[in-house]
């Protein structure tokens, strides 16, 4: 069982992992020095638990205690248990669902590994918004794609935001940070995948002329303001558009993704599309 | 060319259509009794401008005028010119992009008239969350769909964060509040449209098996928490699901709505979809 600590002092050191949580610039500084992350919720902070993530610590209200006593059970850390209002002066909002825990931050697996064997990925191209790099991994492991890949300035799927925003699916989906973007249209076409860079671009091909039974396929999305960089644009196997109507100019990010992982998920694996036909 | 208006106190009552943009409550009343909305952002004023609606006022600090000037001319009404922190301190925010502009609230036209001519509709049951309305009404208008109808409470497409989400598909796109929900699905079958309720039912159809050349669609989708209620689910047409990946019970409904308007999209009206085949 958790070691429930009663606290009445919002700036007792022993909370510090929870300090400021609407602060991104201070908390990704922060997270990678202590090695930590944040889920908030009872949903999020179980999935965390079930994929396996060790709690540093879990931070509640007194009401939120009875409830959650046996999703902590087994985990012989701190509960911090403080006012609301205390909870609310320490991390800098009102938490909604009870819980919040500290986890520790896991070692990520190099590229080689999230790629071998997966026949479906998407890579993020420095996506600065949480909110979309959590809606993209939901979408993404929805539609039965096996990995991420994520550029070294892409916002981090472990911030608060994100996790909330994935409902937990950044601890099922396999993701790797690349060190040496420049080569990854090179890596992937050496392990067997056809890129295709996803762009507003009017000589690209539409999306729905892709053959969806290719074995591999590597999705790549770039930023909300600019799109793809110039070099993936050049160097993608296919350059794929998402055809729309007139007079819309684009689409979010995320729903180019879910959109995208939709059309090219994965057929014939698994029962749920194996048998229907034609769209 | 509207009438330079420079303030040095938040608090002026000129300023009033502008108080407390993040206070939702509040500007919920305060938008309904006065008749307005707000738009942010450059971009976001001028696809209002172009839409047609009326401007009430702008707001802005002094070093955006000159670039907005072209946009505002024409426009005889007042443009407020404050210090940034004012700004900050009347909105309640910082606002990044320049401009806000406050509109007058239009009438909305009746569900007869959108659903006239209409070949594909959205519509939407109890969204709370401004992000998902200005999410859907973006994926909608860009897959050619022709309406969104909303349930009584469904969340305020001209919020000020709908809009922005929305890119200002909410000018452009044609949508219209139901007062009779309950009688909704009889309402769409009289005007002659299928009507597919978006559910998790493990009996539901597959979405990819729904036939993307029937004339009149209207896809309708639930609520965040709970999905679509009970008296939808018994009176749809067919009910239809999205086929996902084991062990992922959801997927956000933005990128539901992206993903059913993509796979329903209007198929042969315009060039950019009428050359493809199979999905």
């Amino acid at each position: 069982m958790p070691d429930l600590v009663r606290l009445d002092d919002s700036a007792d050191d022993r909370l510090r992992d929870y300090v400021a949580l609407r602060d991104v610039q201070l908390r990704s500084a922060l997270e990678g020095e202590r090695g930590l992350f944040i889920a908030e919720g009872e949903k999020v902070v179980r999935r965390a638990l079930e994929a396996g993530y060790r709690p540093r610590s879990f931070l509640m209200a007194e009401r939120w205690l009875d409830g959650l006593a046996e999703l902590m059970a087994g985990h012989d850390v701190p509960c911090f248990v403080l006012e609301e209002r205390a909870i609310e002066s320490l991390t800098g909002f009102h938490v909604h669902r009870g819980a919040l825990a500290a986890f520790e931050r896991p070692e990520l697996p190099s590229v080689e590994d999230v790629l071998t064997g997966a026949r479906r990925v998407v890579v993020l191209e420095d996506l600065v918004d949480h909110t979309n790099v959590g809606a993209v991994f939901r979408s993404v492991a929805a539609f039965g794609f096996d990995a991420v890949l994520l550029s070294p300035r892409c916002a981090d799927p472990l911030y608060r935001r994100s996790v909330k925003v994935a409902m937990g699916s950044v601890f099922r989906l396999p993701y790797a940070r690349i060190e040496d973007w420049f080569a990854t249209p090179t890596t992937l076409r050496c392990a067997g995948f056809t890129t295709l860079a996803m762009t507003l671009a009017e000589d690209a091909v539409p999306l729905d002329t892709i053959d969806a039974d290719v074995d591999r396929l590597a999705v790549v999305l770039g930023s909300e303001g600019h799109g793809l960089s110039d070099h993936w644009q050049d160097s993608a196997d296919l350059r794929v558009t998402i055809p729309m109507a007139a007079q819309i100019d684009s689409l979010n990010v995320a729903a180019s993704a879910a959109v995208a992982c939709w059309q090219l998920r994965p057929r014939g694996r698994s029962g749920e599309t194996a048998a229907t036909g034609t769209a």
